[in-house]
C-alpha cells in the first residue's frame, strides 16, 4: 500500500502544489475559529522531534487538535529511549503502530525518507538538517498566493542564500509559476550556483544584486532570513553584514506600496521594529498560514489510508 | 478590543474578587469530577513556561481540559526558539494565532504585562519574577473563603515575608476585607515596610510577632512559606531559624481548634509530617482548589472575546 | 475505599492475569484502529515519569487516547517541582486531586508501593528502578498468548539475567502456566539463584544452558535482552559476550520454524537486521501489544472507583 508521505515539494507539479494550497484556504476559517472541524476525530499524531523547533510543533498540534484530532510528542530527545541508542528505524517502526501519522525532525538530510521506509503510516517531514522542510515551503507559497500572487512574482531572496534550506527549496518551488528571482546576500553566503543551473534551466530568471535596495525596487515580495552570527569568523564582518542587510523604514521607502516582507521567524535583528506596522510586514501572517496548511498536508496524509475523509 | 487578560490582582475591587470566587465555586463539582461541563469545548489553551513550575502547569492543563478545551505546551525553554534569541513579543505574537489564550510564566517581572501588549488573545500571568501570580492569590483567597472566612479574618504570615511574592499579593488582596495580619519572620526577611505601610493606608491592622507560638494564638489561618536556605550565608543561622519557624503539633496545641494551616507548596521541611494528619492541615485542599480557581479563570479570560460563555 | 492500584504482577493469581489479557484482547480491534471506544471519556490520566521512558510514556498516552480519555503530564524532572526539593508523598497527593489516575515511573524500588499509600486515585506503576513494572509483564504475556502459547510453553530467556527486571517478572508470572524455562546468559549476569529456588519451590523446570544455540533447540519463544556495555569492566569480554548472545539468521535455523522471538526494546545489537524480516520476529508486535494491554489496565484501574464502566 502506497502511503502519503510529505517528504519534499522537490519533486511537487504544480498541480499538487495547488490542490494543497486550495485545501489550505478551506481550512482557513477553522483555523482563525471562525468555524470548527471535526474532520480527524479518532486520529493520533504522533510528533517524533529529535531537535527542538517550538513554533513547527506548536502549529502541527494546533492544527491537530483543531481537526478534531489528538496529539502524542515523544518529548525531547534528552528524555528519550534515543538516549538508549535506539535506531530511527526502530522508533518508527514501534510509534507507526501506536498513531495514525508521523511529525518527524531530525538534524539529519535523508532521516525522513529512511523512516519512511520503516513506516506503516505516513511520515510528514518536519525538516531533516539540511534537506526538506516541505511545510515551511507550503506556508510560503500559501502567503505570497494569499498575500501577494504567485503568477508573475518577482521575488527578492535576502540573507543567508547559502545555507538556507527554506529559500532553497521555495527557489525550486517557485520555478512552476515562472517567478523572477532577485538575490541579495553578503558574499559569503550567495545561492549555491548549482541551484542557480537549476532555475535557469527551469527557464526562471535569476538575478544577482550589490545590495538590497537595488534588489527590492521592483519586488512583490522580499523574503529575508536570518544571518547566524557563527558564520562569519571575524565579528566586525558580521557587524557589517547584518546591518547592510537589514530591513528599515528607508528601504521600504523605495519599494513597490503593496510589496510583502516575509521572514520563516524566528527573527534576530533582520527587520527594524518599526517595520511590524507597516503594511509591508507579512511575517506573522505567514506564521498564521502554517496551520491551514499544515491542516492540509495533515489531512491529505491520512486519507488515503484511512479512506477519503473530506 | 479590550481583551480579558489576567496579569495581577492588585487593582482589582473586592466586586471583581468576589465575583471569581463565586464563579470558582460553582466550579468545584467539576474539579470533584461529579459533574461534566464542556464550556471551553473548542477552545485552545497555549503554555508559555519559561521557567518551570509543575503544579501550576499541570493545575491549568486539568482546568483547561475538564472544562472540554485543548491545550498545547511550549515545552521546556531548552528546547524552544527562545534558544536562537526570538523576543518574547514575537513568540507571544505568533502563539496568540494558534491559541485562544495563553498562560505565561516568565522570571522577568513585567512579562506578562508586556506580551499582554502585543497578543491578540487573553494572557494569563502565571507568575512573573518577582512580579504578580494572580491566579496564586486568587486561589489562596478561595481557600480562605471555603475553609475559613475572608470577612473579620486573623492571618498569620509566616516565613519569608521579604522575598515571597505570593504572601505580598495575598496581603493587598486581603485588604478589602478588613483582614487582621499577623507578621512572624526572621529578623532578615521581615515584610518590606512599604507594604505595611500600604496596608496600614488601606486600614489594615497589621502586628510583628517576635515568635510563630505568639503570632498564631488568635489566628484564623496560618499562612507559610517556605524559606530557601540560600537566604542565609551562615548554615547555623538557616538552620536555627527553619526550626523556629516550623508547624509542629506542639503549636498547634495552642491555637484555635479550627485554625487552618495553609501553604503554597512546595513545602520542604516547614510542616511537620504530623500535622497532614490534623484538622488544621488545608495545604493539600488549596493546592485542589487551584483547579476550580483557574476553571473560573479561564472561562473569564475567554468569555469576553468570544462571546458569553455561560 | 480499595483502590485497583497496580503496583507488581508477582502476587496476581492466573485468573486474575486472565482476566486481564482476555480484557486486552477486546481492545485490540481499538487499538488497531478498526473499532472507535470512549470509556473512558471525561478521565484524566496523569503521567508522572521521574526518568526518562518513551516507549512506556507513549503507549500510556496512546491507550489513554484512544479510549477517549485524556492525559496531562507532568514533564521531565529537570523541569519540575522536584528539583525544589518535594517529597514524592507530597507531589502523589497533590496530582491525584488532580487527575482520576497516575502512571509513576521512578528510578527508586518501591516507589509506587509508596505512592499508593498516598494517593486518592489508583497508582499504575510503571517500573520503579529493581522493582516492577508490571505492565511490560503483562504486555510480555499477552505477546506469548496471542502469538505462541501460554500453556506448556518452552521459552528461552537470554542476555542480561542478572539485572534484568524485565525476566525477573516474567519467571513468576509464567510459573502460574507450568512453562519450562532454558537460561543462556554470560556467566556474570546468570539469573540469581533466589529467583531459579523460587521457581523450582513453584514447580517450573528450570534448566541453564552454555550457549544460546543450545537454549534455543526446543523453544516455543525466545526471550531476547540487551546486555549493557557498563556491566563488563572489560570491553574485550563485553565484545566477546555480545557476539555470543546475539540472534542471528544462522541460530534461527536451528529452532522450531514458529518459535518467536521477543525483546523488551530498545534494542541495540543483539539481534541481526536480517531477523526482522523472518516471521520469527515477533518484538514490533510485541511493542504495539502495550496498547491493548494497557488500555486494559487502565480502565481496570478506573473501574472500581468510578463503577463499572464496561
Amino acid at each position: 500500500m502506497k502511503l502519503n508521505h510529505m517528504l519534499s515539494t522537490k519533486d511537487f507539479s504544480r498541480k499538487q502544489i495547488d490542490s494543497i494550497l486550495s485545501l489550505a484556504e478551506k481550512f482557513e476559517p477553522v483555523a482563525l475559529r471562525e468555524k470548527r472541524c471535526n474532520i480527524l476525530d479518532g486520529k493520533i499524531l504522533s510528533l517524533l522531534f529529535f531537535e527542538p523547533s517550538t513554533r513547527t510543533k506548536m502549529s502541527f498540534e494546533t492544527a491537530m487538535l483543531r481537526l478534531g484530532g489528538k496529539v502524542i510528542d515523544m518529548g525531547s530527545i534528552e528524555t528519550s529511549s534515543v538516549m538508549k541508542g535506539e535506531s530511527l528505524a526502530d522508533t518508527v517502526r514501534v510509534v507507526s503502530s501506536y498513531a495514525d501519522s508521523i511529525v518527524l525532525r531530525h538534524p539529519k538530510e535523508g532521516a525522513a525518507f529512511m523512516a519512511s521506509e520503516f513506516s506503516t503510516v505516513p511520515i510528514i517531514n518536519a525538516g531533516d538538517g539540511a534537506g526538506h522542510h516541505p511545510t515551511q515551503t507550503l506556508l510560503d507559497l500559501h502567503t505570497i498566493r494569499r498575500e501577494s500572487k504567485l503568477d508573475g512574482l518577482t521575488i527578492t531572496l535576502a540573507g543567508d542564500l547559502k545555507y538556507g534550506r527554506t529559500v532553497h527549496s521555495l527557489c525550486y518551488a517557485l520555478s512552476h509559476y515562472n517567478a523572477r528571482i532577485n538575490l541579495a546576500s553578503p558574499p559569503e553566503l550567495v545561492l549555491p550556483d548549482r541551484i542557480i543551473q537549476d532555475l535557469k534551466n527551469r527557464g526562471i530568471k535569476v538575478t544577482k544584486f550589490d545590495t538590497l535596495e537595488n534588489a527590492v525596487k521592483d519586488s512583490d515580495v522580499l523574503y529575508m532570513t536570518r544571518i547566524q552570527r557563527e558564520r562569519f569568523p571575524d565579528p566586525a564582518e558580521y557587524n557589517k553584514v547584518s546591518k547592510e542587510m537589514r530591513v528599515t523604514l528607508k528601504l521600504l521607502e523605495n519599494c513597490k506600496p503593496d510589496m510583502k516582507v516575509m521572514h520563516p521567524l524566528p527573527r534576530v535583528d533582520e527587520i527594524e521594529p518599526e517595520v511590524d506596522k507597516t503594511p509591508h510586514a507579512c511575517y506573522f501572517k505567514q506564521a498564521f498560514y502554517g496551520i491551514p496548511v499544515r491542516m492540509a498536508v495533515l489531512v491529505m496524509a491520512m486519507e488515503e489510508k484511512y479512506g477519503k475523509v473530506l
